[in-house]
């Protein structure tokens, strides 16, 4: 499942990651990974504490070298940015500055939006967060809504949640969709025949009784079925169905005194 | 950051997190600490492999205790889920099974929608995923829209993800606020008041200049202060700046020959 595509054009023009004073090697690591899911490639670390490369943090990857490969290392978050042309940062708390708080959506959206010019994400250390300093380089802030009582995400989770919005902002997909398989969804006709097919077995049966009820209890019947969206071969398993279900009624009666 | 607080009313109605064969009691507490984030807390697991309870999860779930010690056991799928009314399952790929498929965003508005209703969320053992029977158990599969060369989450990330579209569709927030620290707004009153001061100084050093142009420069400066949204004490330090550069001004006009 790691795979690499390096010319998926679908991929282009994410946001930059910049990481400032990164601890440990396995969180950039997985950050690394993070990115990768939702098509980010351009990772840059500012003093990460334990030193780069990190062993650690190939191993954590899981196979997103393409993204570590690439790393940037960066002596302060000023040289960091100095190339990208609206920059967010990343904090859960408010920090006593005058500033836009924006959630993950809508960073996103306007990320997406930006798609000619170069846009990054700061996120700070895993234990304190960013320093004002940082904050104050960034247009705004993302404020992840989460359990105000349990708020707290590490490093890879926030990137995470800041990628996926990315990735859901600059390729829409259709909401829900049938998974059929290569089979092909039945026809209105398909669909009628069935039904009539089964009105009869149960008019065989008695079991669409009394006659005034008859129009009604159809209706159910079909409304029942009809939501279930068939395909070709489940429609002729249905009526597989129905004539087992006959013949069993058949033997059954032979038996029964009834 | 992880305190507990189980009377938020604001966070009922979620889907049980159902995992099944769980392998690695670390990924059992970071799905707990991803569950809290998301304010959610009934964690079941169906035959987690390597027991239960574990000093593992415990561990890893960075204090998400209020999740781990509601935990219920269950030895089959369908145990697990018995009591559900709506039943999501996660997969990565399709199985060759006619299901519907939706987006976590889609699925998370369905369940918000449910409030009433009983939901929750299948989710197969780290390698392997679910097997096509408990997939055949769901109602639909949510598949998470990434990377489609490097889609693959780990457990707690997929996790994050469901539970956090399902945050975001319980609890809507306003997209967009400035955070302001306590401080009050500016007036239009304050604005133009600092205007009209800026435009003063700027034609007393003749910066306003020729005056057919000025109407479109005070325009263009007016928009261009006015975009920052300012506070009452963010007007007043710029009147501050204004005084102090017109000061700079006069003593540099002092010494200066022209």
């Amino acid at each position: 499942m790691s795979g690499t595509n390096r010319n998926n054009p679908a991929l282009k023009g994410g946001p930059a990651v910049v990481l400032v004073d990164p601890q440990l090697g396995q969180n950039i690591g997985m950050v690394a990974r993070a990115m990768l899911n939702c098509g980010l490639t351009d990772l840059r670390l500012v003093r990460p504490r334990d030193g780069w490369p990190s062993r650690e943090a190939a191993a954590a990857a899981s196979g997103a070298d393409e993204v570590l490969d690439r790393v940037q290392l960066f002596e302060t978050t000023a040289d960091a940015v100095a190339d990208l042309q609206r920059l967010y940062a990343t904090s859960a708390r408010p920090r006593g500055m005058v500033k836009t708080v924006v959630s993950p959506r809508e960073a996103a959206s306007a990320m997406a939006g930006l798609a000619a010019a170069s846009v990054g994400v700061l996120f700070g250390p895993e234990r304190s967060g960013l320093v004002n300093d940082d904050l104050a380089l960034a247009d705004a802030v993302i404020a992840v809504p989460l359990n105000p009582a349990f708020a707290s995400l590490n490093l890879a989770q926030a990137v995470l949640l800041v990628g996926y919005e990315w990735f859901q902002a600059a390729h829409p997909v259709p909401e829900s969709r049938l998974e059929v398989n290569d089979a092909a969804l039945a026809t209105r006709a398909d669909l009628i025949n069935f039904f009539e097919r089964l009105e009869r077995a149960l008019d065989e049966t008695g079991f669409l009784f009394p006659p005034e009820k008859r129009p009604g209890m159809v209706r159910n019947l079909r409304n029942l079925f009809g939501r279930i969206a068939m395909t070709e071969p489940e429609v002729n398993t249905l009526h597989g169905i129905v004539s087992a279900l006959r013949q069993g009624k058949r033997h059954a009666g032979e038996g029964d005194p009834d």
